[in-house]
Protein backbone atom coordinates (compact mmCIF):
# COMPACT_ATOMS: atom_id res chain seq x y z
CA UNK A 1 0.00 0.00 0.00
CA UNK A 2 0.67 3.71 -0.52
CA UNK A 3 3.57 5.08 2.05
CA UNK A 4 2.49 8.78 2.52
CA UNK A 5 6.28 9.18 4.37
CA UNK A 6 8.05 8.46 1.64
CA UNK A 7 10.86 9.99 3.14
CA UNK A 8 14.69 9.45 2.73
CA UNK A 9 16.76 8.13 -0.77
CA UNK A 10 13.67 6.65 -2.63
CA UNK A 11 11.81 10.27 -2.51
CA UNK A 12 14.88 12.20 -3.62
CA UNK A 13 15.07 9.52 -6.57
CA UNK A 14 11.63 9.92 -7.59
CA UNK A 15 11.68 13.77 -7.31
CA UNK A 16 14.71 13.90 -9.41
CA UNK A 17 13.24 11.93 -12.48
CA UNK A 18 10.43 14.12 -11.75
CA UNK A 19 12.91 17.98 -12.08
CA UNK A 20 14.11 16.02 -15.15
CA UNK A 21 11.08 16.29 -16.43
CA UNK A 22 10.71 20.03 -15.77
CA UNK A 23 13.79 20.51 -17.13
CA UNK A 24 13.53 18.58 -20.68
CA UNK A 25 11.10 21.39 -21.11
CA UNK A 26 13.27 23.96 -20.09
CA UNK A 27 15.90 23.42 -22.25
CA UNK A 28 13.92 21.56 -24.87
CA UNK A 29 15.81 18.43 -24.89
CA UNK A 30 13.53 15.78 -26.44
CA UNK A 31 15.84 12.33 -25.72
CA UNK A 32 16.26 13.23 -22.31
CA UNK A 33 12.48 13.72 -21.80
CA UNK A 34 12.13 10.45 -24.28
CA UNK A 35 14.17 8.70 -21.65
CA UNK A 36 12.12 9.94 -18.65
CA UNK A 37 9.14 7.51 -19.94
CA UNK A 38 8.51 3.89 -19.20
CA UNK A 39 8.21 2.19 -23.08
CA UNK A 40 4.55 1.13 -22.40
CA UNK A 41 1.98 0.97 -25.00
CA UNK A 42 -0.59 2.28 -22.38
CA UNK A 43 1.70 4.79 -20.82
CA UNK A 44 -0.99 8.26 -21.04
CA UNK A 45 0.07 11.91 -21.27
CA UNK A 46 -2.30 14.82 -21.05
CA UNK A 47 -1.48 18.61 -22.04
CA UNK A 48 -3.53 21.14 -20.54
CA UNK A 49 -6.75 21.46 -22.22
CA UNK A 50 -6.57 18.33 -24.31
CA UNK A 51 -7.18 15.15 -25.08
CA UNK A 52 -5.29 12.00 -23.57
CA UNK A 53 -2.11 10.78 -25.83
CA UNK A 54 -1.57 6.99 -25.40
CA UNK A 55 1.37 5.06 -25.73
CA UNK A 56 5.58 6.22 -25.69
CA UNK A 57 5.82 6.76 -29.55
CA UNK A 58 3.22 9.00 -29.87
CA UNK A 59 3.74 10.70 -25.99
CA UNK A 60 7.15 11.42 -27.99
CA UNK A 61 6.44 13.05 -30.85
CA UNK A 62 3.69 15.06 -28.73
CA UNK A 63 6.69 16.51 -26.82
CA UNK A 64 8.74 17.52 -30.30
CA UNK A 65 5.83 19.16 -31.44
CA UNK A 66 5.08 20.98 -28.08
CA UNK A 67 9.07 21.57 -27.78
CA UNK A 68 9.07 23.21 -31.39
CA UNK A 69 6.35 25.69 -30.09
CA UNK A 70 8.02 26.69 -26.71
CA UNK A 71 9.99 29.60 -26.75
CA UNK A 72 11.79 30.55 -23.18
CA UNK A 73 9.69 28.81 -20.18
CA UNK A 74 10.37 28.62 -16.71
CA UNK A 75 8.74 26.70 -14.32
CA UNK A 76 8.60 26.72 -10.10
CA UNK A 77 7.32 23.71 -8.65
CA UNK A 78 4.96 24.19 -5.50
CA UNK A 79 2.53 21.65 -3.45
CA UNK A 80 4.73 18.66 -4.69
CA UNK A 81 3.16 15.97 -2.45
CA UNK A 82 4.54 12.29 -2.89
CA UNK A 83 2.83 9.00 -2.55
CA UNK A 84 4.84 6.29 -2.72
CA UNK A 85 3.33 2.26 -3.36
CA UNK A 86 5.62 -0.42 -2.23
CA UNK A 87 5.27 -4.27 -3.25
CA UNK A 88 5.06 -6.81 -0.60
CA UNK A 89 9.03 -7.36 0.00
CA UNK A 90 8.79 -3.47 0.96
CA UNK A 91 10.09 -2.35 -2.01
CA UNK A 92 8.91 0.68 -3.68
CA UNK A 93 7.54 -0.29 -7.26
CA UNK A 94 5.43 2.85 -7.83
CA UNK A 95 5.53 6.91 -6.94
CA UNK A 96 1.93 9.14 -7.00
CA UNK A 97 3.24 13.11 -7.26
CA UNK A 98 1.32 16.25 -7.81
CA UNK A 99 2.53 19.57 -7.99
CA UNK A 100 1.83 22.81 -9.06
CA UNK A 101 3.01 24.27 -12.58
CA UNK A 102 3.63 27.93 -11.81
CA UNK A 103 4.86 28.70 -15.64
CA UNK A 104 6.78 31.66 -16.91
CA UNK A 105 6.94 32.17 -20.66
CA UNK A 106 7.56 34.77 -22.98
CA UNK A 107 4.28 36.88 -23.94
CA UNK A 108 2.99 35.65 -27.57
CA UNK A 109 3.69 36.61 -30.74
CA UNK A 110 7.56 38.53 -29.42
CA UNK A 111 5.68 41.54 -28.54
CA UNK A 112 7.08 44.29 -25.80
CA UNK A 113 4.82 42.37 -23.45
CA UNK A 114 7.91 40.49 -22.23
CA UNK A 115 6.38 37.27 -20.02
CA UNK A 116 3.55 35.67 -18.94
CA UNK A 117 2.74 33.69 -16.10
CA UNK A 118 0.38 30.75 -15.56
CA UNK A 119 -0.77 27.68 -13.59
CA UNK A 120 -1.53 24.12 -14.16
CA UNK A 121 -1.76 21.30 -11.95
CA UNK A 122 0.32 18.38 -12.68
CA UNK A 123 -0.10 14.53 -11.76
CA UNK A 124 2.36 11.66 -12.85
CA UNK A 125 2.73 8.18 -11.81
CA UNK A 126 6.37 7.00 -12.12
CA UNK A 127 7.46 3.41 -12.19
CA UNK A 128 10.59 1.81 -10.93
CA UNK A 129 12.47 -0.32 -13.68
CA UNK A 130 16.27 -1.11 -14.05
CA UNK A 131 17.20 2.09 -15.46
CA UNK A 132 15.42 4.25 -12.69
CA UNK A 133 12.05 5.97 -11.81
CA UNK A 134 10.36 6.09 -14.98
CA UNK A 135 6.47 8.29 -15.60
CA UNK A 136 3.77 6.09 -17.02
CA UNK A 137 1.30 9.07 -17.09
CA UNK A 138 1.70 12.83 -17.14
CA UNK A 139 -1.82 14.68 -16.76
CA UNK A 140 -1.43 18.53 -16.43
CA UNK A 141 -4.51 20.47 -16.90
CA UNK A 142 -5.18 24.43 -16.42
CA UNK A 143 -6.39 25.92 -13.17
CA UNK A 144 -9.79 27.68 -14.29
CA UNK A 145 -11.48 28.22 -10.86
CA UNK A 146 -8.26 28.69 -8.58
CA UNK A 147 -8.94 28.14 -4.66
CA UNK A 148 -9.25 31.36 -2.94
CA UNK A 149 -8.64 29.24 0.75
CA UNK A 150 -5.42 27.86 0.15
CA UNK A 151 -6.34 25.37 3.08
CA UNK A 152 -8.11 22.15 2.01
CA UNK A 153 -8.41 21.05 5.38
CA UNK A 154 -10.73 22.57 8.29
CA UNK B 1 7.35 -2.72 -15.02
CA UNK B 2 4.01 -1.97 -16.78
CA UNK B 3 2.47 -4.97 -18.70
CA UNK B 4 0.25 -2.78 -21.70
CA UNK B 5 -1.47 -5.83 -22.45
CA UNK B 6 -3.47 -6.82 -18.78
CA UNK B 7 -5.39 -9.11 -19.84
CA UNK B 8 -7.86 -11.23 -17.97
CA UNK B 9 -9.18 -11.16 -14.32
CA UNK B 10 -6.66 -8.32 -13.16
CA UNK B 11 -7.84 -5.86 -15.62
CA UNK B 12 -11.55 -6.69 -15.23
CA UNK B 13 -11.05 -6.11 -11.42
CA UNK B 14 -9.20 -3.10 -11.93
CA UNK B 15 -11.92 -1.55 -14.80
CA UNK B 16 -14.84 -2.86 -11.74
CA UNK B 17 -13.30 -0.58 -9.56
CA UNK B 18 -12.73 2.10 -12.20
CA UNK B 19 -16.56 1.81 -13.08
CA UNK B 20 -17.50 1.67 -8.96
CA UNK B 21 -16.22 5.11 -8.77
CA UNK B 22 -18.50 6.37 -11.80
CA UNK B 23 -21.07 4.29 -10.43
CA UNK B 24 -20.52 6.46 -6.92
CA UNK B 25 -20.93 9.51 -8.72
CA UNK B 26 -24.06 8.87 -10.94
CA UNK B 27 -25.92 7.70 -7.58
CA UNK B 28 -24.46 9.98 -4.86
CA UNK B 29 -23.33 7.65 -3.03
CA UNK B 30 -20.57 9.07 -1.04
CA UNK B 31 -19.76 5.72 1.05
CA UNK B 32 -19.12 3.74 -2.32
CA UNK B 33 -16.78 7.08 -3.61
CA UNK B 34 -14.97 6.82 -0.10
CA UNK B 35 -14.55 3.33 -0.07
CA UNK B 36 -12.83 3.42 -3.21
CA UNK B 37 -10.01 5.37 -2.30
CA UNK B 38 -6.72 4.29 -0.90
CA UNK B 39 -6.38 5.67 2.64
CA UNK B 40 -3.42 8.12 2.33
CA UNK B 41 -2.22 11.23 3.29
CA UNK B 42 -0.44 12.02 -0.30
CA UNK B 43 -3.37 10.14 -2.31
CA UNK B 44 -4.57 13.31 -5.16
CA UNK B 45 -7.64 14.24 -6.54
CA UNK B 46 -8.14 17.18 -9.12
CA UNK B 47 -12.24 18.23 -10.32
CA UNK B 48 -12.30 19.49 -13.83
CA UNK B 49 -10.81 22.94 -13.59
CA UNK B 50 -9.33 23.35 -9.91
CA UNK B 51 -6.68 23.03 -8.01
CA UNK B 52 -5.35 19.69 -6.43
CA UNK B 53 -6.66 18.24 -3.48
CA UNK B 54 -4.63 15.99 -1.46
CA UNK B 55 -5.20 13.67 1.53
CA UNK B 56 -8.18 10.85 1.99
CA UNK B 57 -10.19 13.15 4.39
CA UNK B 58 -9.89 16.43 2.02
CA UNK B 59 -11.32 14.28 -0.85
CA UNK B 60 -14.14 12.83 0.55
CA UNK B 61 -14.91 16.44 1.73
CA UNK B 62 -14.90 16.81 -2.06
CA UNK B 63 -16.87 14.74 -2.86
CA UNK B 64 -19.37 15.31 -0.69
CA UNK B 65 -20.10 18.68 -1.95
CA UNK B 66 -19.57 18.00 -5.61
CA UNK B 67 -22.58 15.11 -4.70
CA UNK B 68 -24.34 17.81 -3.44
CA UNK B 69 -24.58 19.86 -6.46
CA UNK B 70 -25.25 17.43 -8.83
CA UNK B 71 -28.41 16.85 -10.73
CA UNK B 72 -28.79 13.84 -12.78
CA UNK B 73 -25.47 13.30 -14.35
CA UNK B 74 -24.39 9.93 -16.80
CA UNK B 75 -20.86 8.99 -17.98
CA UNK B 76 -20.39 7.11 -21.00
CA UNK B 77 -16.77 6.56 -20.73
CA UNK B 78 -14.36 5.90 -23.59
CA UNK B 79 -10.99 5.58 -25.18
CA UNK B 80 -10.31 3.46 -21.49
CA UNK B 81 -6.31 2.60 -21.70
CA UNK B 82 -4.98 0.28 -18.78
CA UNK B 83 -1.05 0.06 -18.03
CA UNK B 84 -0.39 -2.47 -15.02
CA UNK B 85 2.53 -2.18 -12.96
CA UNK B 86 3.54 -5.45 -11.80
CA UNK B 87 6.16 -6.21 -8.90
CA UNK B 88 9.47 -8.68 -9.00
CA UNK B 89 7.31 -12.06 -8.09
CA UNK B 90 4.67 -10.99 -11.43
CA UNK B 91 1.92 -9.99 -9.09
CA UNK B 92 -0.01 -6.71 -10.22
CA UNK B 93 0.56 -3.99 -7.95
CA UNK B 94 -0.51 -0.89 -9.53
CA UNK B 95 -2.18 0.16 -12.50
CA UNK B 96 -2.59 3.81 -14.54
CA UNK B 97 -6.37 3.94 -16.03
CA UNK B 98 -6.86 6.80 -18.92
CA UNK B 99 -10.30 7.19 -20.48
CA UNK B 100 -12.41 9.82 -21.84
CA UNK B 101 -15.71 10.66 -19.66
CA UNK B 102 -18.55 11.75 -22.09
CA UNK B 103 -20.95 13.39 -19.57
CA UNK B 104 -24.50 13.51 -19.95
CA UNK B 105 -26.20 16.36 -17.16
CA UNK B 106 -29.58 18.80 -16.36
CA UNK B 107 -29.00 21.82 -17.83
CA UNK B 108 -28.59 24.61 -15.53
CA UNK B 109 -31.18 26.30 -13.37
CA UNK B 110 -34.08 24.20 -13.79
CA UNK B 111 -34.74 25.58 -17.40
CA UNK B 112 -36.67 23.58 -20.47
CA UNK B 113 -33.36 23.09 -22.11
CA UNK B 114 -33.16 19.75 -20.85
CA UNK B 115 -29.59 18.35 -20.93
CA UNK B 116 -25.94 19.62 -21.45
CA UNK B 117 -23.29 17.35 -22.71
CA UNK B 118 -19.58 18.11 -21.86
CA UNK B 119 -16.18 15.84 -22.85
CA UNK B 120 -13.57 15.37 -19.88
CA UNK B 121 -10.23 13.65 -19.74
CA UNK B 122 -9.27 11.14 -16.58
CA UNK B 123 -6.13 9.54 -15.60
CA UNK B 124 -6.25 7.25 -12.40
CA UNK B 125 -3.77 5.58 -10.33
CA UNK B 126 -5.17 2.27 -8.39
CA UNK B 127 -3.18 0.01 -6.11
CA UNK B 128 -3.96 -3.13 -5.03
CA UNK B 129 -4.87 -3.39 -1.16
CA UNK B 130 -6.04 -6.19 0.87
CA UNK B 131 -9.38 -4.62 0.11
CA UNK B 132 -9.11 -4.95 -3.68
CA UNK B 133 -8.19 -2.33 -6.28
CA UNK B 134 -8.04 1.61 -4.45
CA UNK B 135 -7.83 4.86 -5.86
CA UNK B 136 -4.83 6.88 -5.26
CA UNK B 137 -5.03 9.29 -7.96
CA UNK B 138 -8.08 10.85 -9.89
CA UNK B 139 -6.86 13.52 -12.21
CA UNK B 140 -10.01 14.71 -14.54
CA UNK B 141 -9.90 17.64 -17.18
CA UNK B 142 -11.71 19.38 -19.58
CA UNK B 143 -10.99 18.96 -23.02
CA UNK B 144 -10.72 22.60 -24.39
CA UNK B 145 -8.64 22.24 -27.52
CA UNK B 146 -10.29 18.67 -29.04
CA UNK B 147 -8.15 16.82 -31.09
CA UNK B 148 -9.98 17.11 -34.57
CA UNK B 149 -8.04 14.20 -36.07
CA UNK B 150 -8.87 10.83 -33.91
CA UNK B 151 -5.47 9.01 -34.79
CA UNK B 152 -2.28 10.04 -32.31
CA UNK B 153 -0.59 7.80 -34.52
CA UNK B 154 0.75 8.18 -38.11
Amino acid sequence: MADPGAAGPVRKAVLAAHQGFYDAIETGDLDLMASLWADDDASVCVHPGTEAITGSGAIRRSWAMVMAQLGYVQFILTDVTVALVRDAAGEPVTAVVGCTENVLSEAPDGTDAGFAGGRAVATKTLVRAAGGWKVLSHHASPVLMPDEDDEDDE
